[in-house]
């Protein structure tokens, strides 16, 4: 993989021109492509040429890295098909915000990769580059594909349910979901506007909190474990029956890995009240995206994937009453959460039920990232961990609400804890 | 002007043909629109065709009644310009959601409405039908507008600061401005994030509020006056000095009107923090349009209108940690709101400054709505006073979060109230 705090340093450095970047991305979407299909829309020729004129951009926060932007975020210079026929070809008028703010800090959009359609559960057509014979999550299945196969250093993902920490879990690579509205939604498709929350993945915490740093121009960047060891609590959820055993054991691993390494490690069961909030999360969804998608049902019913449909079929019969009070159920989790525990930084917990499923057509439950997406706060997988046949498992840490930099410190701090305990593990991640 | 809520019980008793709406909106345009400047764009013959096949439209819960639809909220069937030079003739790829909400509860959108470029404080074309030589107040101009002209029963608007309840004030007409994300505002242009609220104008409040219950499926429909009284706090606030002596003349009598008619109506005075989050707004406003302005900024400075460049050339200096202090600050003061004086309904206090400037330069200020938007609480605009020349003066009530029917209810009692104090004061509504 390409780490994009590296890079940056190096061409800050003067030790690697732009240009060398893009090359490299432009070796690895030569080898691995035409497998792992994780891009809708890719200008090779364009990022070559922005490389070349790049000498202040290289002096800018991102120095010239090229960034895959997942394709329900629009551009102006590539088509943004949502992963549907129905917007095949489609040339958005301006970029959304959080593409301007890339190329404001100097990064270069070298391509739109996949997303599943409309950003559910129906899947794309990208493989999982740790072994193509699984999915690759969703539905940021391209962008954390493209960061796996080396393809690119950075790209940008959106989270309704778990489509940023579960494909990052399934692939192997860092990924982050900030604070909900930290990075602005504008010109991005919507789902739910309640839920819907963008973030990238990159290679590794401090890559992704690099990106995270440069384009949000916030102090983000964690490169080297803080003095003082992060106070975690092991959140099994509701959920936890769900979890392979070798998730659970993954988890408790990185549990032992973070104490040994002089963390504060305990255990917190969370109130009643975070089951009726997944509940209401459903409700929530799924009322917002009647809406958000009325025009795509209204006018393109037949065309669109069958789970989606499936869910905006129901998602009709959905009241205000209904919905209002989810919202109240939310708010209260929100408040029960904030109260939660306030001696604790950051929880951890699985990223996914399990390692990437076998086949294509499942993409994994989003069982383990709703919640959090409900609640709002920073989430980040943190990749090193792998199953018996090397497939990547994710553990999740879950921050407080616009604590960001204190959730990815800890990230960095687990991530560095399990790299110390057990180099073996991290094979999988380095091949 | 046309009630939506009469023209609409006619259509359901079988009294009047769809078509005829039709026919009078294209009547009071062909009178008025070369003068008032209300549509970017029009369809009437396309309105007209939708009228002929309405019968079941008819039995839907917007009984084929035509809509304005803001010009910066996208549709399928005509351009959507952002009231910007940048944007001529763009056709967006699908309707906004809240126009697939219209169309779903069987409303014709007959024309896109003028919106001041971006919906910020440089003027559009518009003239206030009460007097042309007076602006209608922005930035939804072209909705209030057409409204008070008669030439549409219900048009949508949107508010980042003052953009529905300041041009309701200064046409004359019932303005509503839902709690934030009552309505959603996927498919419009985002200014602020955190601010931008959609909403609607009608011909009173009862209108007003047929439409946003026939649009949003929500129990919202006010038509009588409840049996128990509204509890309402005369409310000065900090910007009272700014208010002209007719401004302050209409609140203190629209107040003795509803003490008058049974209301319990005390003064109330807002501790400091409301003047803190006065002025969160503004950075919050900035921070936000900074980054959803972005491409056109960055692409496009050059063709913006002088005060949004003037907004934006600034904005780029705030740092995330002021608009993450202004955020707080909004939290505070918005959790101080929800504790303040629980005994009471809603709040009275003026739409805007004064009424409609003359000239079409100045749109008026947003001061009396700023911190209310910010707020996310529901603001109406009473129409029914006016000034010695006759230019409209309008109160508005404000109601708490979500209890948006209370807020429309207690502004039906003050408008009742204002009509059967002083009928006089009704003229210029009524002309």
């Amino acid at each position: 993989m390409l780490s994009a705090l590296d890079l940056a340093r190096r061409i800050e450095r003067g030790e690697l021109p732009v240009a060398a970047v893009v090359g490299a991305c432009a070796d690895a979407i030569a080898a691995c492509e035409a497998e792992i299909g994780a891009f809708a829309a890719l200008d090779l020729a364009g990022a070559e040429r922005q490389a070349k004129i790049s000498a202040q951009t290289a002096a800018l926060p991102l120095r010239g890295l090229p960034v895959g932007v997942k394709d329900i975020i629009d551009t102006i210079d590539f088509a943004t098909s949502y992963g549907s026929p129905i917007y095949a070809g489609y040339r958005p008028a301006s970029d959304a915000s959080i593409v301007s703010m890339i190329r404001r800090a100097g990064g270069i959009v070298i391509g739109k990769t996949v997303t599943t359609p409309f950003a559910y559960l129906d899947p794309g057509k990208t493989r999982n580059p740790r072994n193509p014979a699984h999915t690759p999550g969703g539905s940021s299945s391209g962008s954390a594909a493209a960061v796996a196969a080396g393809m690119v250093p950075i790209a940008l993902g959106t989270q309704t349910g778990g489509s940023i920490i579960r494909p990052a879990a399934f692939c192997g690579v860092a990924g982050f979901k900030p604070s909900f509205r930290l990075l602005p939604t504008a010109g991005i498709k919507c789902f739910s506007w309640s839920l819907d929350t963008a973030g990238m993945f990159a290679a590794s915490v401090a890559d992704v909190a690099f990106a995270a740093a440069a384009i949000s121009g916030r102090d983000l960047l964690v490169e080297e474990v803080a003095a003082v060891p992060p106070r975690i609590a092991l959140t099994r959820t509701q959920q936890w029956s769900d979890a392979s055993d070798a998730m659970r054991t993954a988890v408790e691993a990185a549990a032992r890995a973070a104490a040994a390494k002089g963390a504060e490690v305990r255990e917190l069961e969370l109130p009643a009240i975070f089951d009726e909030a997944s509940q209401a999360f459903a409700t929530i969804q799924s009322y917002e995206g009647w809406r958000a998608y009325a025009f795509e049902y209204d006018h393109h019913r037949d065309r669109l994937p069958l789970r989606l449909r499936d869910l905006l079929d129901k998602a009709a019969a959905i009241t205000p009453d209904a919905y209002d009070a989810a919202r109240r159920v939310a708010k209260r989790a929100r408040q029960t959460l904030n109260q939660l525990a306030t001696d604790i930084d950051v929880l951890l917990t699985p990223s996914a039920a399990t390692a990437a499923p076998k086949g294509l057509d499942f993409l994994g439950s989003p069982s383990f990232n709703r919640l959090w997406t409900l609640m709002g706060v920073p989430c980040i997988n943190v990749p090193g961990l792998a199953d018996a046949d090397g497939m990547p498992l994710g553990v999740q840490i879950v921050g407080r609400f616009a604590r960001d930099r204190t959730a990815l410190a800890a990230a960095l701090f687990v991530e560095q804890a399990i790299a110390a305990e057990n180099p073996r593990l991290l094979a999988a991640r380095d091949s």
